[in-house]
Formats: C-alpha cells, sequence, structure tokens
C-alpha cells in the first residue's frame, strides 16, 4: 500500500470515530468536510517517510502518527478560516467548514479535531507506551504553547510581531513534528534535534513556496483565496525578498534539507524522496502540493 | 498541602509554560485570565479525592491528572461564551475572554488550553508510560468525539437534540473522566466501569444543581448571567421536573452517588467527602460551588 493510500486510510478511521451511534451526526458531516478529500498530505507523507527510512517496526504507530499531525493541521485550517480570522469563504476549492455549516460548528469542528489527534495516537500507541508518550509530548509541542501552531497563530493577535518565533511556530512547528515523530514512531528516539531541523527546513520551503503561490497563481488553481499576504499584511518571503529572490531561497532550503538528514538506514532513498517533494513546491509545478 | 492549593500550583505550572520567551504575550494573558481566579475547581477535586482514595503513589501524576482535566473545562467555557454560541459577557464575575482580549484570541485561548491538557499529563507522566497512555485515552474520550464535551455542545446545532447523550457528553464525560483518570493516575485500571459511574452520577447531580442556580440564584452571587437555559431553549432539569422536583432529584443523585464508590482503600473518607461536597449543591448553599 503506498504512503498516500495509508494516509487516507488511518484518517478515515479517525474521522470514522465520529459516527458512532449518539454522536452529534452533523459534527461528524463537518468533520468529514475538513479531513476530506485530501490537499497534498505532506506532513504526514513526511511522516511516513521518516518512520520508514528509521526501519519503522509498527506500521500503524506510524500511520497513527501521520494522521494525528494532519488531523491538528485540518484543525487549524478550520480555524483560520474563520470570519474572525482570515474569514476565508472556500478551502480546497470548496466552501470552507464555517460556510458550509455556520460558525459554531466550525469552532467545534476545529475542537474536536485537535483531540482528535491525541485520541488517534493513544488507540493505536497502547501497546508501545514509551513511543506513545514521546509522540503525545511531540503533538503538544507541535500544537500548542509556547512555540506550536496555536501560538503561532496568535502572533497575528499581538500588536508587535516577533517574525522569526511566528513563522517557526505557524508553519514550521507542525514539520518539524511530522520528522521527529516518524523517527519516535519507529522507536528512534536519538537525532531527535537533527530530525526537528530538518523538518523545520522543510516547513521554510513550504512556507515559501506558500508565499509565491499567494502571488504567481490564480484562485482556482490553488483552490483558496490568492493575494491574502498583501491584503491582510502579513510577512511574506515574497515582499522582503522580491519573486526571484523568494525562488533562490526556496531553492537553498531545498538543498539544505536534502543534505541534513541524520544517519539511518534508509538515508539515500529518503534523500531523492525530499529532492523530488521539494522540486514540486518550485513554480510552475507548485499547485500541484498546495 | 491541601487538594486546591496542589491544584492551584499544578495549574500555575501548565500555565506557565506560555510565558516562555518567544511565546505571544497575550495569548499567554488570555490563558491565564480563563484559568485563574479559581471557579469551584470541582472536577480536578474529584480527579485528587479519587486518587487519595486509591491510595496514590504518584501525586504529581495525579496533580497532572487533575490539570488536565480542568484546563480542558476551562477551555470549554471559553469557546462555549463565544458570541456564535451563548454570547456571554461574563464569566466567574470577569468580563469572559472574547470581551477582554477579542474573538481571535479567545478562539486561540480555547485551542491552546485543549492542547495544554493533554501537554500536562505527557510532561508528567513520561516515567510512567503505561498510566500515562490511560491517561490519555480518558482525557480524549471526554473531550472529543463520539461522546466527550466538544460532541455534547455540538448537539445544540443539532435539528433534533438527543438529549440522553447531549447532556451525558456536555457535562457527564468530563465528570466521569475525573473519576476515571483520578484511579488510572494512581495505578488503578480495573473498576473503570465503577468509577466512570460515579463520576456521571456525580456530573448530572452538578447538572442539575447548576440548572437549579440558572433559575434560583442572581447573576452577582454566581458571576455570570442567570436565566440562560430559557433565554437559549436549553434543557433543563427544572423545566422538566419543575424546581422541586428538581431538587428532590438533586438529592436521589446525589446519595446514589455516596452508595457507588468501588472498593478501594479509602472508600469511606471518599464516601464523607462526596457527601459533603454533594451538599454543598444544595438550594441555599449553591452559590459557593459555582
Amino acid at each position: 500500500m503506498d504512503a498516500v493510500a495509508r494516509i487516507e486510510r488511518s484518517l478515515h478511521g479517525a474521522v470514522g470515530l465520529a459516527d458512532i451511534a449518539g454522536s452529534p451526526p452533523r459534527l461528524a458531516e463537518a468533520m468529514r468536510h475538513a479531513v476530506f478529500p485530501r490537499g497534498g498530505r505532506i506532513r504526514p507523507r513526511l511522516t511516513l517517510a521518516v518512520a520508514a527510512a528509521c526501519a519503522e517496526d509498527d506500521p500503524a504507530l506510524t500511520d497513527a502518527a501521520g494522521a494525528a499531525i494532519e488531523l491538528m493541521h485540518c484543525a487549524s485550517l478550520v480555524h483560520d478560516d474563520l470570519p474572525c480570522f482570515d474569514d476565508a469563504a472556500t478551502r480546497r476549492g470548496r466552501p470552507s467548514v464555517h460556510v458550509a455549516f455556520g460558525q459554531p460548528l466550525a469552532v467545534l469542528t476545529g475542537d474536536a479535531l485537535i483531540v482528535l489527534a491525541f485520541q488517534v495516537l493513544a488507540r493505536s500507541g497502547a501497546a508501545q507506551p514509551s513511543r506513545l508518550a514521546a509522540l503525545i509530548g511531540v503533538l503538544g509541542r507541535a500544537a500548542g504553547v509556547p512555540s506550536g501552531i496555536v501560538a503561532g497563530q496568535a502572533w497575528e493577535c499581538e500588536a508587535e510581531i516577533d517574525l522569526a518565533h511566528y513563522q517557526r511556530a505557524k508553519t514550521g512547528a507542525l514539520f518539524a513534528a511530522a520528522t521527529v515523530a516518524g523517527a519516535a514512531a519507529a522507536g528512534v528516539f536519538a537525532e531527535a534535534e537533527g530530525w526537528r531541523r530538518l523538518g523545520a527546513r522543510l516547513g521554510e520551503a513550504y512556507q515559501v513556496a506558500d508565499d509565491i503561490l499567494d502571488v504567481a497563481a490564480d484562485a482556482d488553481a490553488v483552490g483558496k483565496p490568492v493575494g491574502q499576504d498583501a491584503a491582510h499584511g502579513r510577512p511574506s518571503a515574497v515582499a522582503r525578498l522580491g519573486l526571484d529572490g523568494a525562488i533562490r531561497h526556496l531553492r537553498r532550503l531545498a538543498d539544505e534539507a536534502a543534505e541534513s538528514i541524520p544517519d539511518c538506514p534508509g538515508e539515500a532513498a529518503l534523500r531523492t524522496l525530499i529532492k523530488q517533494e521539494t522540486r514540486r513546491l518550485m513554480p510552475g509545478a507548485v499547485a500541484e502540493a498546495a
């Protein structure tokens, strides 16, 4: 089974928890809307790739780790799209959750997905409690305070924004968690800092590609509104470096990522995969990876 | 150190995670506002009482479990107070989080507190991975789908409300988790269903007391708006049974709870405590326990 099929299967299994009798049906429907159809699934693919490179011995735990990371990402999209933040009417080419289901259910859908991310880990990790403990810690740090994605989003509510902390938290944290979680799911706790750095670099590359997309693509191609960074006065690599400078920066980050893989049995294969993936982020092919 | 002091200390430690350099300062302030000054801390006191009755051997883990339960409760209050739900301007006698900090930070404060609940467990449970795995599962079930507090709140967004599921999820789930988590923190996994039932009964008693409060108290005394059940057309024990009937029902639930404690070394002391606590829920003294 290829990585994407594994990821979709574990996400369907996770969201299916909400389909049990006695669960409010519209919440279940809204959660499904938030998670499917799939986006790029970049983060969980990274988790699976790192676990494979670390000679994974418990694929179900890897799948749970990937699903947890992706559910947390989907939760953040639902809340970020709310009228009090980006007020985005569309996401992945369809109405955003609050447009389709109303604001109350959008708030609760995000909440339920955050919790579900931890539930998924708890269900698959009970037989491997030490790995579970590490994975819960990794997911919590990536999501919460002081420097997870919620903290990243909260920088937008500060009078003075700390740009480095903002970007590291808002995008980098979940990418860094994706790599560290892949290693931890495979029972590899050494080199966590190296895995974290690799994920953070890939996250930065992805953020720069997203900034480029926001000025260089059209909304139909990416399935969400463009020109949002300028409209909301958000920091952007394009605003800082210009379009050509941002493209050069993206290329450099991709090269650095490929060269910074920690020692592991599948290092060469992972390097090839990372080169392929980061090439897809380059303008021209950038829309595929949204 | 008494239970309340232990709980406040662990909550201060948890929220202090947001005070580290590089964390957005207004988010940290809003989280503190949501958690302090203290409400009744009924749920974590229950966790500590059950752990003590189960001869706790790792008080730090008990404290983490109690803090996690209370943080999850605080998160739900912040989101339930939002304009798209109850639109409550005050909470515990002070401006609610969205009034004091704006809607964006209120959404993020709830999110951050949900995540923090899991982070607190992960930090204190690393040395006891089997207990940690159980506690993460208990907290996830109490908070998420299919029947945790988020699912409970989501029933308010359904065209047809399933009353039994709504009440069990919205209030009962976190009380049930409070007792089960107390036992699990003490390494007691047997009788989980008995502990769950005890917590659920206490949760129902608390809900009935809250319904009585909503018609029989004044806003200053309880620090939040009253008359909200009728105003929002929410189900209420008073609407269903009348005021006297609700009071009789509350007394019966309290008696049943005191008689349903699972076998444990500290059963007698726990029974005394539960009788004291449920007596405080009775009208007249009801405001103290809000």
